[in-house]
């Protein structure tokens, strides 16, 4: 269960009802499909279970970059307690030959399923480093890769024909939901499935915060579209005068790689010329409490061009506590004896919140029970519809990242030129 | 080795001679520890090699956080092909009890050594850490603490009196170094000797920055000042009017810790009011080729409001190649086939640095010949004056971090009234 408060004033009355409007027209055009992705995805669940449960494995390498990974990540570090620690997780998503040679050494390749992820089908780092895995393990008999390989993309790119045709695993990702908001899509649900996740409790998850925070404006309800958190939340950043920086400021070491989910949809997603203008918030991911010892500094006193979200669990599932010795000459610190870690971990969230606010920043507070399956898909949901919700305001093209290509053309250039 | 080019204009004439001044000033004062530490840490390394060379381990376990281990993770995962395989190290850096038991799972304490890393002596997380370690291995006999322990802190911090008081081994750090400038003292020097690098070195590398930037500033060399590349990027950075985040966009996984020790150096130093006003650079830290499909597309097409620093191995000490494969369909990923994995994410990165100044973006690339003690050691201080250069211009207090003080009061108050 997510539970969202805002420390920050209602927007002014039918404010939202413009926001509320464009994402309604959003959703019924049908165009932007992550909104449905939690009444979907029996199909794909299905298909994985098939695939994983016949097979013995101790291992899954991840092969893919960009939104093929990110939310991957995201989910395993949030729900790595509830994977069996024989299982090795490795995601390769970088052209690194040592990162390469740390995640692939000591496999037993009989006993290691390879997902390769590329929505395209045609990612320069992807189809790489799948020709290195190739290699590495001397696989010459494509044949072969239908026995431990699985592949996610999009039906009728490259990577999809070039499966089916040596009868390899091949689960598709709708056409229409993107790279970025695609965790609760097959790109994200078949390596759920495979690390021995629940992934309908997931989608359940989704579809609750759909529930919760979506379904109310399109009910077109005007007093809860005025209290609805999530375009509440989204109107005060896009229409902030000063803090264009939005920080995510989680509590906890699972919650790390949420973080770089959030910069990477919240960058993506935000950064967009429009016409000859440009608009865009900058993400900032920190980690509690390590980062009050870091970037905090900058948040108290340098200038207000933030706002900050804080993110806890009430409980991180572990009960180990500060032991009530007392230290001689340290007994400044005894304060703490005797409480659970993540109790202190929580009540240093509520102090620098608190510190925060009192320096007039925008401030909400995230409050998650417990890290499962079900409220890390209601939290993806979460953040992808804030995303949606402060695109529409900005005015921006939420769903495309055309800044990214002019890059990939000129290292076309640059390789050719290289090799004249 | 490391070089710098910058993709920007020469500041004004004489525009610099009022920071060369600033910085000579805080140098000669001898208020500012950090300038000097190339030229220090002999003793420090001489006694940490005794305690390291007179004892069996196979693991180290630093308790620190901030400017007590984000260094030392940094030169850990520069030089990590450089540690001997089968010495695990572990950094303990927060309340957080899943973090905990996978650091401390299936240690051998007997070869363990512990270094418990604190400037002040009394941080509450390192503490309580300490304390969850001694619990956890049923150290109840302090004396112990002398075989397998080792401490950095102050002269005359509690943690130090605490420490010589057990005769463990304490190695102190120099008191005019502030935590997050303290990489090149005993804080990185010692874990650095424990983890069989040369530490020596690293300083060798330091000097050789100092040399090339410093030392012509305090030569008062008109000529000289007006090209120092240290000077013209702070000068340009700090009255830059639009651009206030400063992102470094760092090649290769082995650099992502050092994007993290950037960001505590630069938001801790150069967050900060200067009386009722508000000064402050945002620092964001990305990894290529990785996050050109998240970030970059922010910078790209979002609202001139950064800077960017791109940062290259020409050499990443691994020959590994993409396969000659071609893949039925998927031929259009062949053009970088035969290349070495680095020297596609090398052309990655000029690609991407090409694209970002076409949109005439302030841009300045850093290249470091191979990640060894000496450039690694060079690079710390390369930022670390580029931070003090920078903060000089602002005007703010460099060193200090009076707002994080707050928190720590309402935590003590939070944490009392929970208690009542």
């Amino acid at each position: 269960m997510v539970k969202n408060e805002l420390f920050f004033p209602l927007a002014k009355d039918g404010a939202l009802e413009e926001v509320a409007a464009k994402i309604r027209a959003e959703y019924e055009s049908g165009e932007i499909g992550y909104y449905c992705l939690p009444q979907q995805g029996a199909d794909e669940i299905a298909q994985a279970e098939e695939f994983f449960s016949a097979r013995n494995y101790d291992a899954i390498v991840l092969i893919g970059i960009g939104g093929s990974s990110v939310g991957v990540r995201a989910l395993y570090e949030m729900l790595r307690p509830r994977v069996r620690k024989s299982l090795r997780f490795e995601i390769l998503d970088n052209l690194d030959g040592h990162s390469v040679n740390r995640a692939l050494e000591g496999l037993n390749f009989a006993r290691t399923i390879f997902i390769i992820s590329s929505k395209s089908g045609g990612t320069i780092e992807t189809i790489s480093l799948f020709k290195v895995v190739l290699q590495r393990f001397g696989i010459s008999n494509l044949k072969a890769l239908a026995k431990n390989f699985i592949f996610i993309t999009d039906a009728g790119s490259p990577l999809d024909i070039f499966a089916r045709e040596h009868d390899a695993c091949v689960i598709n990702m709708p056409a229409n939901v993107g790279g970025r908001f695609s965790v609760l899509s097959a790109v994200g649900l078949v390596p759920a499935v495979g690390l021995g996740l629940d992934a309908s409790a997931m989608l359940c998850g989704a579809a609750a915060a759909k529930e919760r925070y979506l379904d109310e404006i399109l009910a077109c309800d005007p007093a809860k579209i005025a209290e609805n958190k999530i375009l509440r939340k989204a109107h005060h950043y896009a229409t902030h005068k000063s803090a264009k920086i939005n920080v995510l400021f989680s509590y906890g070491d699972a919650l790390r790689a949420l973080d770089e989910w959030y910069v990477q949809l919240w960058a993506e997603s935000l950064g967009k010329k429009i016409g000859f203008s440009r608009e865009g918030l900058t993400p900032v991911g920190l980690v509690g409490s390590r980062d009050q010892h870091s970037f905090l500094q900058l948040i108290m006193d340098g200038v207000k061009d933030k706002t900050v979200t804080f993110l806890k669990l009430t409980d991180n599932g572990i009960a180990d506590a500060v032991p009530g010795i007392s230290l001689q000459g340290l007994e400044g610190c005894d304060f703490v004896n005797g409480m659970r870690l993540d109790e202190v971990l929580n009540l240093q969230c509520d102090a620098t919140l608190q510190a925060v606010l009192n320096e007039g920043i925008s401030v909400d507070l995230i409050e998650v029970s417990r890290l499962c399956e079900q409220s890390v898909g209601e939290l993806f949901y979460y953040f992808e519809l804030l995303t949606s919700a402060t695109g529409a305001i900005l005015g921006v093209s939420t769903y495309d990242q055309p800044g990214v290509e002019v890059g990939k053309r000129i290292l076309k250039s640059l390789v050719l030129k290289s090799r004249d």
